[in-house]
């Protein structure tokens, strides 16, 4: 019994990857439109989070059957209980870049505003996050996920600070305004991007050492 | 074997509802201290998080210990899988109000703007669809589920318009932008309670009937 749990673990692991690397590339390219101001790709973004959808659903489903069938036992179990919670995560990343697309298409309608510079490194960080997070998930690396933790600090750091170099162009210009808005909403959606691969580590460390870091290391 | 994992199973519900009501109280505090411009609310509500964050944790491991001992299959097993993500989502309220709580604080270091009128319509909605998620979960209710899912258009509705009351006034005066991007912070976090609540009842319709409304019904 235990090496067919095993199996479909391993089949369970490589289709969080497979939904992760989809999340990845959703905001990877709603920044390419940013940046690129290409409103064409933002759309493409907008139509495209059927698959991350279909995988949410497989997934929670292959989780039920594994648990319904094999009866994981330990760290087995709460890796399956860790996977339901993932695959939620991924689909709000989806989720997320559908709402950064939104905002994309609005703010190009303007002319560039210069704290953009933060977004691309905002999302860069996001989704090394997402990758770290995941592997420190398929490889039970305990180091990894508490590395994405601290990367998380960083990502806040940058969206204060695009804030405050955006509220005095806006009370400057009033034509800047809806422009940073949206800036401002696209720096907020990455965070919580980031937010997102910080709760799959914090799941990881749950799983491997059944100690729960979420909150402040209450007794796991 | 079955009554232990039904009795079980009415704790886990029991202490959903405990969670959810704690949930839906910061939400209601919160913004008690918005509209009664109440500092120290605000500032309370910054601090109380922790119960929540417990139950978090807390119903978690009552998860992994009923499946690990007691093997529910079928309805019972969604439930229990059902759970480990509603705790999540009630956490994430709870973050949400310490969230608010600080725009909230910002807020009222400025004079009241009008567009205020819309936060707590948009509150008391998102706390009934809290309410009625969790009622629909313990009930196995699907209707009352789908009763939440309808009433997201209106939170939507109403945050859109928040956003277009808001925009002329701050290109109309400066002074108004900062506390003018905390209402609209507020109103997109009110809005992300009222997601977390969706999200519970479109569990719940799975839970149910095993068929799967998250992504326009795909087969269950």
């Amino acid at each position: 019994m235990v090496p067919q749990v095993e199996e479909h673990l391993d089949t369970l692991k490589e289709r969080l990857l497979v939904m992760g690397g989809m999340a990845e590339e959703q905001v990877r390219l709603v920044i390419a439109a940013l940046v690129e101001r290409d409103t064409q790709l933002a759309a493409r973004v907008q139509r495209s989070d059927q698959p991350l959808n279909d995988l949410h659903v497989e997934i929670d489903q292959r989780c039920v059957r594994l648990i319904a069938l094999h009866q994981p036992v330990a760290i087995d179990l709460r890796a399956v209980l860790a996977a339901v919670k993932i695959d939620t995560d991924l689909e709000r990343v989806g989720d997320l870049a559908v709402n950064i697309a939104e905002a994309v298409q609005r703010y190009l309608h303007h002319p560039p505003l210069l704290a953009l510079h933060y977004i691309p490194r905002m999302a860069d960080l996001a989704q090394q996050m997402l990758r770290d997070a995941l592997d420190a998930y398929v490889r039970h690396d305990i180091p990894l996920a508490e590395q994405v933790l601290s990367a998380d600090d960083v990502v806040d750091a940058l969206k204060a600070q695009a804030s405050v170099d955006l509220i005095p162009l806006m009370q400057g210009s009033p034509a800047t305004i809806e422009p940073a808005l949206d800036l401002i909403l696209i720096a907020r959606h990455l965070e919580r991007i980031a937010d997102h691969a910080t709760n799959i580590a914090e799941g990881v460390i749950y799983m491997v050492s059944a100690r729960d870091v979420r909150h402040h290391g209450q007794p796991g």
